[in-house]
């Protein structure tokens, strides 16, 4: 794949100019016209060797465009508030919305890229990073984040010669960072990393382009070209159905009917062990094991169930400068214009924090099913993808609870009354509740299976009965202590 | 202003009950009233002695009113990010949308509160920290953020008393945090901390409203009707004109008559230039007393003037991982629902870090003063708040750079017509920049008055002419290094 690269091939200046004004036009109009799709935005990968140009050539691109509608996105090692989430966080946050172009310095091949570049690679590290890869990648072109991955390459010669070149003159020797001055000792390792890395991860919805760079003209022109092909409308590639396709057949069980709604605590035993609770929790998370953990809490369930009693008595016993609450309704256009995921990651807490979240990244396959706002393929798509993000929330520390809390209807229907009775509940009770209500089993039969396709040991399901407030209120609390103090006593051993 | 409060007043339950329907109802009305305002937000400021249960009244809002637009903005300690930004930043950051209601605990008063209550308060720092509070409150209220400071209260003895009873059982035993156990030992000096404070910023645009603490059910109404108040639509004070009124009359020269438009560089000269200021540039910035400072630049000038040029020819020396640009046009509806510096306080680089502004926050008294988008109450008003937000940065460690870049009458009109006949340059013509330049002697005006009311010595205005593009570009960067170069010198000794 690096032959024509390392052959140094190089463009006569004539011959450039007659290619430069064509190509910047049909970028810039290509750009323009990708600004008005509201569902597509596209992100160019820049790789490759060190030293061969990679920022001179990115530069040009924003000279080439109309830069305005395109943000440089460059990571280096891990900040602090970065460094206390999961490691893909940063990209998540970074998207560019729909219609416009990011270009990434630092992406998520840097880790594979150093685990390659080993002397002996480690076989399962680079599998699970490949995989990683993959699965990015397949969920942003899912979602309307196309990407682009150039690898900028050129031949061992050329590049000392270029090095030497630029550290001859003190004005331009900044220009090499110090670690280039090592790559061409490292040249035959870094090459035959990227063979690899490009031979794994080079898709229809996210290919590889080398781009041969010894030659300054011919890097611009091979580049422009490369990102031409990308915004040209007819390059609208579909993910393979491997990469994220449909779920796999599950036994759905009724969770949801076997319950017990009868389940119920009196006042005295509910005010005694709320107490109890929220000590424990307050207990659990001021200890110094918990500046490595964070906590993520999810609530679901029918309206009127008691979320927002629920949750108030969980934050009762937080410090308030710990915890954020999330309330999910429909997103803004800011949301709409990036993947469906982007508002969650968003709020991913870093280590010591408290995320809560009044309904969830669930609603995909919940309302958004039942109410037909999404097509099929995308919800059945989102299991899978709901499971890979809280397995990365997992990975980094999270400790993750899942709530439905379940009301049976007759208990609904009496909320629902007694709401709009109350001069101060009203607001808590639209048409649209009434709607949801004659949905009554396509919710069911959708919680239902969501229950099975994304129940994991790792972020685990809790379907609460909740006719009696006060014996929900009590095994929220319960569950969330539960489960802290557990994962916390595994942080001290 | 403590009497009332330290004499203990008590509510009984049955009037509690009688109060609480009625009142819960107002605030549920007043809160959706607000909610359709789409020029005012809320900030409720939680303050007062430790142990007051100020925490449990903030629960209680959430649940009397509409918890889905309520915030809650916790500061701690500033945490990394926030350490290497003005002390500000955070609260600016986290700013809610019109209509929102916010409410802040550990607010700006934080650093007042603590000097006020040290032993011999030193009285230099406490008239600076006031005067820095009373900037931000009457620049929040004069950009549509409404601000309503609890200030909750009560007497030594029932303090004791409720530390007392908490602490007593294991399970309340948390609620205590360790500085409250504290707090009565040092009741008497935080008691005058408060009166100072109380006293010296009860403005009518942010005003103070004491809550007398020590009954649970008092405290609670009382917190619902001072809210209830400042959500009714009667109360809309003006920001006293002494606060944010009207600019000084300065002597406004005509530092764009005066320029030589003639300045020129030849190619060797400037090519031999640039790459002496750039490797200047790269090397200042590298350097380790910069990652105590930052820069930020602000490009301005007349349309076709060659911002986009000078600033590429700056980045180039940089890392892409140092720096962001931010191209500057109408603001998006969300900024449009914050104050007018928001989103540009939202780019506020931390210490190490590179901002560069392509357009910036001088919008306001150029185009939107021009193009009568913005009313002069609000223009002019700006030129105060703007150098208020450019002296925080300074002060926090920013290096400021602030351009016009300045093309001749003449000059300007050879190069729209260049872009327009330019395949790839049309797309910056566009019939706005003709009618602008039809505009070019209220633009100019407007430009001379900008730099008469805000050029200081933090963040001085350098107009360099720029008929000539590669003079243009070498002055910027020198221009650029030599402040660097002098505040970091400063840094090292």
């Amino acid at each position: 794949m690096f032959t024509e690269a390392e052959s140094d091939p190089v463009l006569d200046a004539d011959t450039a100019k007659e290619l430069e004004t064509p190509l910047r036009t049909a970028l810039l109009k290509a750009q323009y016209a990708r600004l008005l799709d509201p569902r597509r935005a596209l992100l160019i990968v820049a790789a490759g060797l060190d030293g061969a140009g990679k920022g001179a050539t990115i530069n040009l691109l924003n000279e080439w465009m109309d830069p305005r509608h395109i943000r440089t996105l460059a990571f280096g090692e891990p900040g602090p508030d970065e460094a206390k989430r999961p490691p893909l966080w940063r990209y998540w946050n970074a998207l560019p919305p729909a219609g416009r172009i990011g270009i990434v310095f630092g992406s998520w091949y840097m880790p594979l890229m150093r685990e390659a570049a080993r002397k002996q690679p480690r076989t399962a590290r680079m599998a699970r990073h490949i995989e990683d890869v993959r699965r990015l990648e397949a969920t942003l072109a899912a979602n309307g984040v196309q990407v682009l991955k150039l690898w900028f390459h050129l031949s061992k010669d050329a590049q000392r010669t270029r090095t030497r070149r630029l550290l001859a003159d003190p004005d331009t020797a900044w220009q090499v960072a110090p670690q280039d001055r090592k790559v061409h000792k490292r040249f035959d390792r870094l090459r035959s990393a990227g063979q690899e890395i490009i031979a794994a991860t080079d898709l229809p919805h996210a290919p590889w382009v080398v781009i041969p760079s010894a030659d300054e003209r011919l890097r611009a022109v091979r580049t422009g070209q490369a990102v031409l092909r990308a915004l040209s409308p007819r390059h609208a590639p579909r993910v393979a159905s491997g990469a994220a396709g449909s779920p796999a057949a599950v036994r759905i069980a009724d969770r949801l009917g076997r319950l017990d709604y009868a389940a119920h605590l009196d006042k005295d035993q509910y005010e005694q062990e709320l107490l109890q609770w929220q000590a424990r929790l307050a207990r659990a998370v001021r200890g110094q094991a918990f500046s490595r953990r964070c906590l993520v809490l999810a609530f679901e369930g029918q309206d009127a169930a008691g979320k927002g009693g629920a949750i108030r008595r969980v934050t009762h016993a937080l410090d308030a400068r710990r915890y954020t609450i999330t309330p999910i309704s429909a997103p803004s256009s800011e949301e709409l214009a990036h993947p469906y995921l982007w508002r969650f990651w968003r709020r991913v807490p870093a280590h010591g924090g408290i995320a809560i979240f009044d309904r969830s990244w669930y609603g995909r396959v919940l309302a958004e099913r039942v109410e037909k706002i999404t097509p099929p393929a995308h919800w059945r798509r989102a299991y899978e993808e709901i499971n890979d993000f809280e397995s990365q929330l997992a990975e980094a520390g999270a400790v993750l609870v899942k709530f439905w809390l379940a009301v049976s209807k007759d208990e609904q229907l009496r909320r629902f009354h007694e709401r709009e009775k109350s001069p101060f509940k009203q607001f808590k009770i639209t048409p649209e509740d009434w709607r949801n209500r004659e949905k009554w089993d396509a919710y069911r039969q959708a919680a239902n299976e969501m229950f099975a396709r994304t129940d994991t040991r790792h972020a685990p399901w809790h379907v609460i009965p909740a006719d009696d407030k006060r014996h929900a209120r009590v095994e929220v609390l319960k569950t969330i202590v539960q489960a802290l103090e557990a994962a916390l006593q595994k942080e001290k051993t």
